[in-house]
């Protein structure tokens, strides 16, 4: 029986996977990765067979369980697994799902963290994501993790914290705004929207919470990620 | 003029930083670096001048202008200069005043993202900090990052959260369970104290927000993050 690697990707730059993820790519015989995934980062994979499981975003589940029996599957008949996702596999990455399936099957599993994205984005926007005296706070949501849940709920994290990151907004843009305004949250909340953060196409776009739709519809094919909050009042005309 | 790094080392073990830290650090003509940094990860800056500032964790604010004024002055007389903080710079790092002084004197920053903490946590665990149809949402707050701040605040992004990861918590914990259970927080959440989270000196202790005080009291010297949430039911007796 092999061993799975549950492995965070990070942002996206090639240089910044760690270095234990690297050796272990290295050694893989096999490695599951997503649509997203960076080639260069695949090609440290150099004698392991690539499964592209297509997956462009964590909401996308209708091959999830295919996903789980496919890594069980391999995991018989390989030595060294490797499943690959983007950023850090803990969040907004399904990985409890892999998780149980594999450890249910008696498979040994290892969690590999990862840079994740939001931190990416805050590196690129040179803001702390916590400020002494601004922000002490900070929520990780998105709004659309599974459709069988209140889809409110995520909200109050965002009225909660003093800075608020949002993984996979933009479909749901108008939502967002909607949904904080009618709760009383400032509609002229700095926010910043950080599109393939750490990758050279990488791209940033400011503005304020009443803003989004618009500036949503100014971004290109990248992942994006939504970092809102006073530490960024600083970066917007007044 | 040269150029700061301010550099995410990870959560603790040597081959979690990321291959960009390692070739900075490579480069590096001068490291200034936090009481808790790896040695392991020090020796990878070979040739470089190694300056410890003694900060033991993010709130210790004592020397912070000294802090400031000391990587001014070393880019003044150095190429690279790097600033290693543990887990990423952009989460309860300070890293926001270190940045505003730096390019308030004209100085060149570059933000090098790291693991946080917590998801090393997250992963020492196995557990994912977002689970579909359980939790869609992560605050990560610290009790204290500065007494000037209104103390209940950070309250909220917990109460609001799905998961709440608590950076800094121990010497608080008294506070934590008495404040959080007077606004009707669950006083039977599950959570788990996650210490030295990637070393090998690592430990793990379950139980519920109740019994946070007893808890705390049986970790160690090494850092401990606390993680809560109802993601870690499954891990707890009934």
């Amino acid at each position: 029986m092999g061993k799975v690697y549950l492995m965070g990707a990070g942002p996206g730059a090639e240089d910044l996977l760690t270095l234990r993820a690297a050796r272990l790519l290295a050694e893989a015989d096999i490695v599951f990765y997503d649509a997203l995934a960076n080639p260069d980062i695949l090609a440290l994979a150099a004698r392991a067979q690539r499964v592209d499981v297509g997956k462009r975003c964590a909401q996308h589940s209708a091959r999830q369980g295919e996903i789980n029996q496919w890594l069980i599957d391999a995991a018989r008949t390989h030595a060294c697994v490797v499943r690959l996702k983007g950023g850090d596999p803990m969040m907004f990455g399904r990985a409890q799902e892999e998780i149980d399936a594999l450890v249910g099957a008696g498979i040994e599993v290892e969690v590999v963290p990862g840079v994740t994205s939001a931190l990416a984005a805050a590196a690129e926007l040179g803001i702390s994501l916590t400020c002494r005296g601004v922000a002490r706070s900070v929520a990780f949501v998105t709004p659309r993790v599974g459709e069988e849940e209140d889809p409110s709920e995520w909200l109050q994290a965002v009225l909660g914290a003093d800075t608020a990151v949002i993984y996979m907004a933009l479909a749901k843009a108008a939502d967002i705004v909607r949904e904080l305004s009618a709760r009383g949250y400032p509609t002229d909340m700095p926010l910043a929207l950080v599109e393939s953060a750490s990758l050279p196409q990488r791209r940033i776009l400011f503005g304020r919470l009443d803003a989004l739709t618009q500036l949503a519809a100014r971004t290109g094919p990248g992942p994006v990620i939504v970092v809102m909050g006073r530490i960024l009042e600083a970066r917007l005309p007044a």
